[in-house]
C-alpha cells in the first residue's frame, strides 16, 4: 500500500492518455462552452444525488472493496482504480437509463455531475477498505501475527479482529476527516488552484464520456473491460478446483524449476497481477524485479549461508530472530528510509508553496506538473468557481462535525482499545487537522498521499508515550489507526472536490455522497475482511494465499518503537542502517538527476515490498509491463485507449472470484483436485505409495 | 491413419482456398499464360532436380517424418501436411537463393518446377513413416504388443523391431509401389484426365507462390507458420519440464476433473492436436467426439459394470478378454465396417468409370468432383500435356525394374519374415499391380486411398493361407506390408504425377525425386522410429505417451483372420455385428441424403478411433476447430489465408520437439518436476508422507 500513493501519480498520466490527451486539446476550446452549447445545465444539488447513483455506488463500493481487501492482504499494492471506477459507474447507469427509457419510465438523464457523485461515493467507501488498516495495523494486532513477530506477544499487546469493534472502531474515526476538509475545500482549490493530478484526470475522463465520441470510446472500452473481466472470473474460478491443499494449484507453479520456486521466483498465472502491472508504470515494476534479484536471490542465500553463526540453526523458519527477521526488518528501514526523505521533501515543498501563496496572493503554486500558465481566468474556470462557491456548505457546521465527531471518538475509543487513553486521542485530534491540511495540499501538489507515512509517526510517538509497560505495541497500532484516517481521507476527498469542481457538480452533493460512501466503506470494509478471515484457515501466515504481509511489518515497526532495536539478529541493525541510509541516498540521487535520468534509478519503496513476501508478483507485474510494452509497439493507439480498461478487467475478474471463493471456503467446499509439484525423488516416493494403496 | 485419407479430401478442399480459389479465377484466364508472359521457360529436366533441392528435400524429410511418426505412435491420425510441405518448401529455397544472390553465387533462379520437385521428393519420403507401418502392422510384430494382446503371443508370431531389417525390408518392398505407377502415368493423367483433388490443391499452391502477389502472401504464410511453431515447439519444451514419471504434466491435466479424466476426457494441452483439429474438417472433430461420448462416455462404463459377469473380475486391465477387449474388437468392427462399404463404393466407382472411359474414348469420366466441363482442350492443358509427354519413361525400364525388385523381393523377404514363404509373396506381386491401378485410380477419382483396406485384405487372406500353425499372425501383418507399400505409394505417387502435369515439372526429373525421396524415407523413417522406440522406455504400452494405438488394432485382426472369433469376450462378438452393421448403415445413408445432410451424419471411421484411445485428442481437435470457428467469424479471409498456416506450425513445432526430448530420453536426462494431479483425499496421505520426510 505504500507504493499505492506513488503509483497514482503516474499511472494516472499513463492512463488517462484516453481522457486527457485528447482533452487536453479540448480545454483549449473550453470544455464548459461544449457542454453548454448541447444545452447542458447542471441539475440542483439534491437531484445529482439520485436514489440510482446510490444503488449503482453501493454494487461498485462491494466490488471494489473486495479488489482493494484481496490486493492489502496479498502483496499490499493497490494500483489506482479511479479509471474502472468511473468507467464501470458510467456503463451501469448508462444501461439503467437505457432500459428505463425503453420502458417509458425515465426521469432525468445521466449527467456528468451525478457521474462525479457515483466516483466520489465509491472511493470514499472503498477507501475505507485501505485506510481500515485490515492489511497493516488492525491486523497487526491479532494474535495470528503476534505469533509471527515472536516479541510483545501477551494478551496485552493482542486484540483480535471482530466485527463489532472494527465498525464502531471505524464509524468514530472516519468521519474526522471529512469534516476536517470541507472549510479547507474553496482555499485548496479556488484560491490555491492546485492540480490534484488523479481528481484532474478523472475528471477529464468523466467529461470525455459524456460527449458524443467520449460515450462511443467508452462503451468499447466497458466492453473490453467486461471480456477481460469474464476471463480472469473465469480463469480464478478454473484455478480453483485444482487448490485442494496448500502449495497445490497454478498459484504455486514452480514456473522456472524448483530451485526458483524455493527462492520465490516463478509466476504464478495470477490475472490480478499482472493486470497491476499493466497499470503500474514500467519503473516500479522494474524497481520490484531488481528489489526481489536483490532480496531473494542474492542477499537471503548468502545470510542464509550464516546460519548457526549469525542466528541460531534450530529456530522455526518463521522466528524473527532467524532469517525472517532480517527479511522483515530490512525491509521496514528502506520504507522508512524512502518515507522519511519524501516526508520531508513534500513538507518542505508544502512550506515553500504556502510561504509563495501568502505573499503574493496572485500568482499560482510553482509546481512541476502541468499547471496552467495563464494567470487570466477562463471561461471553464469562471463557470466552474461560479458553480462551486453556489452551494455553500457553512463553516461552522465543518467545525462543529469535527468538534463532536472527535468528542465522541475520545469517549469510545479508549473503551475499543483500552491501552489507548483518552490524551492520547486528545492530542492527536488537536495535531490532526493541521497534518490533515498538509496533507491535502502536498497531494495538491505532487499527487502524493502520505497518509500511512503520518500513521507511522504515531505509532512511534504514541507507542513510545504509552510505554511498554501498558501495551504500547497495541497503542502505537491503534494510534496509527486514528491518524490514517483523517489524513487519509483528508487528501482522497480533496482529490474529489477537485474532480466535482471540474465536472460542475455541487460541493454539497459531493460532500452528502462522501459522507454516504464513508458510511458504507465502514460496513462493507470490515464485512469483507471478515469473510477472508473466516474463510481461509490458514489466512495471515506467511506464505499461504493471504499473508496480509503488511500486518506483520506494522507491528514489527510498533514493537521497534517501544522496545528498541534489542528483538533483532545479529548484524541486522548494520544492515538496516545501510539499507535506511541507500534508500534516502538513491531517493536523493533520483532528485538530483533529474526526471530525464530518473527514470532509470529504482524506487527504493517499491524494491522493499518483493523483500519481505517473494518475487513471485513482481513476476506477475513484469508479465503485464511486457505485455504492455509488446501492445504499444504493435498498436499504440488501441494499446494507449483500451489498457487500463483491459488491466481493470484483469484486476477486477479475479479480485470478485475471492467472493464466490470465499463462501465456498465458509460452507466447507473443499477444491477436488491439487496440481502438486513434486521434484523427481519426492515423486518416486510418492508413487510408490500411491501404487501400495 | 484411416482417417488420414479420408480427411485428405475434405480438408484439401478447405486448406487450399488461399491456393485454389483465387487460382480458379485465373485458371479460366490460364494459368500458363501468366507465366509465359513473365517469360518463365521451365529448364530441363536435369536442372529442375538441383542439389539445392534434394538437400532441403533431405531436411524436410526429416521434420516430417518425426511429425507424421509422432502423429501415427499417438492416435494414428495423420492430416494433409501438402501444404506444410509446399509452404516450407519454397521458404528455404527462397532464403537460400536470396543469401547466395546477395553473395553473388546465385547459378539458378528457384522455378515452380523445382519446388514440385521438393514436394515430391519429401512426400515420397514421410509417406513411408505412414506405410512403413510403425504405427500399425511393423510395430504389431514386436512382444510389447503381442504381451497386450494375450492371444497368439509365442515366439513364432513375435518379431522385434531391429533397425537392420526393417530398412532391408522396406528396401526391397517400396520401390516396387513406384515402378508400378509410371507405365501408368500418362494414361490416368492425360487419356482419362482424373482429378486428384489433392495434387491439383498442391500444384494450385506451389504455382501461386510463384506469381509475385502469391509468394508476397506465401511470405506472409510463412511468418505466421514460424511464429506458431516456435510456439508450439516452446510450448512443448515448457511442458517436458514437469513430466517426471507417469500421469505428471499437462498432458495428463485433468480439465475436466478427476472423474472424467478417469474416463480419458480431458484436454491435454497438445498444440499439435489442436493445429490437427484446425486443419480436420468439423465433422471429423465432431464425429471423433461423440465417437468418444458414445464409448468412454456411455459404452465402457456401462460394460465395466458388468465385471465379473460378462468377464472375470481379476484380469489385468489390460487384457483383452476383459474390458480393453470389448474396446479393440468393437473400434476393428466398425473400422472394417467402414473400410469395406467404401472398399465396394470405390470399386463399384472405378469399375463403372473404367467402362464408360472405354466405351467413349473422348468423354471425360463422370465423377462428383468439380471436373472441367469443356470437352475442348484449353491452352493449359495443351502446354501441360506437351511437356508431360516430352521427357518420356520407357515402358520396358519400368516393367524391367518392377520385375528385378519383385526377384530380389521374394527371394529377401522370406528371410526376414520366415512364416512368409515365397509363394505368398509372389502372388501379391502378381495380383498387386492391379490393385495398385484400382487405388491409383479410384484415388484419382475420389482423392479416397484405399492402401490400409488393401493392407487388411491380405492380412486375412494371407494370415488365413500360412495358418495358425505356421506363424499365420505375423505373415498377415508382413504380407498387410508388402501390399499397403505398393498399394499406398502408388496413390501417393500418381497424385505428385498430377502436381508436375500442372507445374510443368518433367516425368523424369519427378521420377527421379520420387525415388530418391523413397530411398530417404526408407532409412529416415526406421532411424526415426528407433529414436522413439529406444528413448522411450514405456513405448507402445496403453495409457502412456506413445501408445500407438493402430498397433494393437493390426495385431488382433490378425489374430482374428489367423484364429477365428474364440478370443473374444462374452457378449463381444455380438456388439461387434452390430457396430460392424451400423458402421455400413450409416455410411449407406450418408451417401443415400446427398451431401447436403451428409454433412450433419457422423463418419463411422473417425467415430472409432477414440473407442480404444480415449476422448482426450477429440477434445484438442474439437478446440482446434472452436478456434477456427470463431476466427472465421471475426475475419474469414485472413482465417482463410492463414489457419492452415497456423496449423501446421502448431502442428509442424510440437512434432519436431519430439527430436530433442527423444534425445534427452537417451541421454538419461529427466525432466525434474513432476506436476501431479491428486485428489483431495490422496493429497492428504501424500502431504503427510512428505512432511514426515
Amino acid at each position: 500500500m505504500e507504493v499505492e500513493q506513488r503509483s497514482k501519480k503516474d499511472d494516472d498520466l499513463n492512463n488517462n492518455n484516453n481522457g486527457s490527451k485528447s482533452n487536453e486539446e479540448e480545454e483549449e476550446i473550453s470544455v464548459e462552452r461544449i457542454f453548454e452549447a448541447s444545452h447542458e445545465i447542471p441539475p440542483p444539488w439534491q437531484k445529482q444525488l439520485t436514489f440510482r447513483a446510490l444503488i449503482v455506488s453501493f454494487i461498485l463500493a462491494i466490488l471494489f472493496t473486495f479488489v482493494v481487501m484481496k490486493l492489502n492482504l496479498t502483496t499490499g499494492i493497490i494500483p489506482s482504480l479511479n479509471i474502472s471506477a468511473g468507467l464501470l459507474g458510467f456503463f451501469f447507469v448508462k444501461t439503467w437509463t437505457k432500459i428505463l427509457n425503453k420502458a417509458g419510465f425515465l426521469k432525468q438523464p445521466f449527467t456528468r455531475q451525478e457521474n462525479t457523485v457515483i466516483q466520489t461515493c465509491v472511493v470514499a467507501s472503498s477507501g475505507i477498505a485501505f485506510s481500515g488498516g485490515f492489511g497493516s495495523y488492525l491486523f497487526g494486532m491479532s494474535d495470528i501475527v503476534a505469533k509471527q513477530s515472536a516479541e510483545a506477544n501477551t494478551p496485552m499487546n493482542i486484540k483480535n479482529p471482530h466485527l463489532g469493534w472494527m465498525i464502531g472502531f471505524l464509524f468514530v474515526v472516519s468521519f474526522l476527516g471529512l469534516f476536517s476538509v470541507v472549510p479547507l475545500r474553496k482555499i485548496m482549490i479556488v484560491d490555491f488552484k492546485l492540480t490534484y493530478p488523479s481528481g484532474t484526470a478523472t475528471a477529464h475522463l468523466i467529461n470525455s464520456f459524456h460527449t458524443p465520441q467520449g460515450a462511443k470510446l467508452a462503451k468499447k472500452q466497458v466492453r473490453a473491460l467486461g471480456k477481460f473481466f469474464s476471463f480472469s472470473f473465469l480463469w480464478g474460478f478454473f484455478q480453483w478446483f485444482f487448490t485442494s491443499g496448500d502449495d497445490c494449484g497454478f498459484a504455486n507453479f514452480p514456473t522456472f524449476g524448483l530451485k526458483a520456486y524455493e527462492n520465490k521466483f516463478y509466476f504464478d498465472f495470477s490475472a490480478t497481477y499482472v493486470g497491476v502491472g499493466m497499470i503500474c508504470p514500467y519503473l516500479i515494476n522494474v524497481s520490484l524485479l531488481i528489489g526481489s534479484i536483490l532480496s531473494w536471490g542474492i542477499m537471503w542465500p548468502l545470510i542464509g549461508a550464516q546460519k548457526g553463526k549469525w542466528y541460531s540453526a534450530d529456530l522455526e523458519s518463521s522466528s524473527l530472530h532467524g532469517l525472517q527477521g532480517y527479511k522483515v526488518f530490512i525491509a521496514i528501514a528502506m520504507i522508512l528510509g524512502d518515507g522519511l526523505y519524501n516526508f520531508i521533501k513534500v513538507l518542505g515543498r508544502t512550506v515553500f508553496g504556502l510561504y509563495k501563496q501568502f505573499k503574493n496572493k496572485d500568482v499560482l503554486p510553482v509546481n512541476d506538473r502541468s499547471s496552467p500558465a495563464t494567470v487570466t481566468i477562463s471561461y471553464d474556470d469562471k463557470r466552474r468557481t461560479e458553480l462551486f462557491l453556489k452551494d455553500r456548505i457553512p463553516s461552522w457546521f465543518a467545525v462543529t462535525g469535527y468538534v463532536v465527531m472527535a468528542i465522541v471518538s475520545i469517549i469510545t475509543v479508549p473503551h475499543i482499545f483500552h491501552q489507548l487513553k483518552w490524551y492520547h486521542i486528545l492530542t492527536m485530534y488537536i495535531i490532526a487537522p493541521v497534518l490533515a491540511f498538509c496533507n491535502a495540499y502536498g497531494c495538491g501538489l505532487t499527487d502524493w498521499s502520505l497518509a500511512s507515512t503520518y500513521g507511522k509517526l504515531a505509532i512511534f510517538t504514541i507507542g513510545a508515550w504509552a510505554g511498554a509497560a501498558n501495551g504500547g505495541v497495541l497503542a502505537g497500532l491503534a494510534a496509527c489507526g486514528v491518524m490514517m484516517n483523517i489524513v487519509s481521507t483528508a487528501s482522497d476527498l480533496m482529490q474529489d472536490f477537485k474532480t466535482g469542481y471540474m465536472t460542475l457538480a455541487s460541493p454539497r452533493s459531493m460532500f452528502l455522497s462522501q459522507a454516504i460512501g464513508t458510511a458504507m466503506g465502514c460496513v462493507i470494509s470490515p464485512c469483507v475482511f471478515w469473510l477472508f478471515y473466516k474463510a481461509f484457515p490458514d489466512f495471515g501466515q506467511t506464505g499461504t494465499a493471504y499473508p496480509a504481509p503488511y500486518a506483520l511489518v506494522y507491528r514489527n515497526m510498533s514493537i521497534l518503537g517501544v522496545e528498541g532495536f534489542s528483538a533483532l539478529p545479529k548484524h541486522c541493525l548494520m544492515l538496516c542502517y545501510i539499507f535506511f541510509a541507500a534508500a534516502v541516498i538513491v531517493n536523493g540521487v533520483r532528485d538530483a538527476v533529474g526526471p530525464r535520468w530518473a527514470r532509470f534509478i529504482p524506487l527504493p519503496m517499491a524494491m522493499a515490498i518483493p523483500f519481505y513476501i517473494g518475487g513471485y508478483f513482481t513476476i506477475d507485474m513484469c508479465v503485464g509491463s511486457l505485455i504492455l510494452f509488446i501492445w504499444r509497439k504493435l498498436n499504440k493507439p488501441k494499446a494507449d485507449a483500451y489498457s487500463s480498461a483491459v488491466a481493470s478487467g484483469l484486476i477486477c475478474g479475479e479480485g470478485i472470484w475471492t467472493l464466490p471463493s470465499s463462501i465456498l471456503a465458509l460452507a466447507g467446499v473443499k477444491p477436488p483436485i491439487c496440481m502438486k509439484f513434486l521434484s523427481t525423488a519426492a515423486n518416486l516416493k510418492v508413487d510408490s505409495l500411491l501404487n501400495a494403496s
